[in-house]
């Protein structure tokens, strides 16, 4: 059986990791580049990790993407807020019968890709990692890893694992990538959203890390109320999320080392934030099932009006 | 007739200007003094006002209430925050018949004064000015003046005009302070929270002045969110504010000078901040009413939140 071919789109913090780790178990990797095409080529990807550093000494390296095999998988893993870029980037790196496999947050982003891919298959992968881009080629590993992965339908049902999920995955197994497959792509973005919603939203308005956030009473209330709401807003898509979720993402969120959430990170590097998928889409999918959730259009008010800020 | 005895507990931006207005125009001012004691015994009060700066350099300053005169009219002019100082400062102060009049933004300052001196009459008074303590005894009066003053009932109704009131009134007046007199002070303090509360509060949470709080589109769907809540509120109370009144106070708001709001600038000097009076308080009476507020929820946990984190 041939590798499976693989291209990254956004070869960060999340698509060089992963990239560089499918590599290495010996799929066939092409790395779309930009600005670190020149280092990349000469110096190969350099991968910090907790489970072991491993330096790629010469990685298929591309500065478009119509110089690009066309590939099996088209991993999509830079920020949200670059998916404007789908329609010219993506459809040239798939084969016929290629499918998207998006590593990103929030929602809406899978219909971002099918719009710009008609008839390709797409499938979603939440991740759950700590991992930096430390510099050109060189990313930081620091903690977990694991992915889980649905495929999207585009009306909104449970999609069940088809085969090219469970090749996916066993890829993704090879290279010591733990993976969960999952039937119901919109349960599980929404189960993400619990955490990602008040962390990263609040890290930013409150200039706080995890640890800080747990420990004030206050923070701790809004943390908890915009959980709640996300149950809600996931309940206004039809998915049962039941309440002991809020508590174990509490407990599993007091028990980590204090954790500046992605947003935050991005804030201080004046990057974009990706505002629009984690916190504007579930309020507007949410408000057009006619459910209110007025902390989080608080907080996605507030982070929109503090991007508009970094220019001043 | 004898000119009124008034006491001024709290000699700053508020205190220290009408206190000084009164003692110009003639009654009878004394003020009671922490810090800057020795300062003002030597050099006296110094008011630079856009209605002309004036200077008195003799006046009636005391380190305790104990030393001072029992006075007709005791002012408390300091923060909310400062409250707890009422049952022990208040009282010493006031004749038999002598009342209080409260000049504090916020909900709940009337039941703290008639609390610590029960058995005397209460008056609230709303000030809309923009005035500030620059040095030792030296105010700076910026813009407008006006009070807004009313009685305080126990049992929240409107409490008329007493002939009390209407010679309060006539001492500010006569000190060249536009004064109006209202029956309802709940409908005063709640109309003023739709100034105060998305004000004060969104200065600080997202570091902006009213103008830049008026011109991004996301801080001013905040701004007016929070103003449609504090209707809600004051209906609570069984106050009716026209919706026409938010409109109103935008415009007004609109057609200032960029300002900064009193909460920003006690957060800026790191003092603490009133956040139980304007933004607590409201919530907990609404609350109670069985309303939730939940955009000012938002805001008073996160201002919470900021007011702690001071000492970092």
């Amino acid at each position: 059986m041939q590798p499976t071919r693989y291209a990254i789109l956004g070869t960060g913090a999340i698509g060089g990791f992963y990239g560089a780790r499918l590599e290495r178990a010996g799929s066939e990797v092409h790395f779309l580049m930009h600005s670190e095409y020149e280092h990349v080529q000469e110096h190969g990807l350099m991968v910090e990790s907790k489970d072991g550093d491993f330096h790629l000494p010469k990685v298929r390296a591309y500065k478009s993407p119509e110089e690009m095999p066309k590939c099996d998988v088209a991993i999509v893993a830079w920020k949200a807020v670059q998916n404007h870029l789908l329609p010219s980037l993506l459809p040239p790196v798939l084969k016929e019968d290629g499918v998207v496999l998006v590593l990103q947050n929030g929602l809406g982003v899978e219909e971002a890709a099918a719009a710009a891919a008609p008839g390709h298959r797409v499938f979603g992968g939440l991740c759950f990692i700590c991992s930096n881009r430390i510099g050109p080629g060189h990313i930081r590993h620091l903690d977990y890893g694991s992915i889980r992965m649905a495929e999207y339908a585009p009306d909104g049902k449970p999609a069940g694992i088809s085969d090219t999920l469970r090749r996916i995955g066993a890829d993704f197994e090879q290279a010591g990538i733990s993976v969960a497959l999952l039937e119901d792509l919109v349960l599980a973005r929404w189960q993400k959203l619990v955490w990602n919603i008040p962390y990263n939203g609040l890290s930013v308005v409150l200039d706080a890390n995890t640890s800080e956030l747990m420990e004030n009473p206050d923070s701790l209330a809004l943390v908890e109320g915009l959980m709640w709401e996300v149950l809600e807003g996931a309940a206004a898509c039809g998915r049962v999320i039941p309440g002991d979720f809020v508590h174990k993402m509490l407990d599993m969120t007091r028990a980590m080392t204090p954790y500046r959430a992605s947003m935050k990170i991005d804030y201080d590097e004046r990057r974009p934030m990706e505002v629009e998928a984690i916190h504007g889409e579930p309020l507007r999918i949410a408000e057009a099932a006619g459910t209110e959730l007025p902390l989080l259009k608080t907080l996605y008010h507030q982070l929109k009006f503090i991007g508009t800020r970094y220019g001043r």
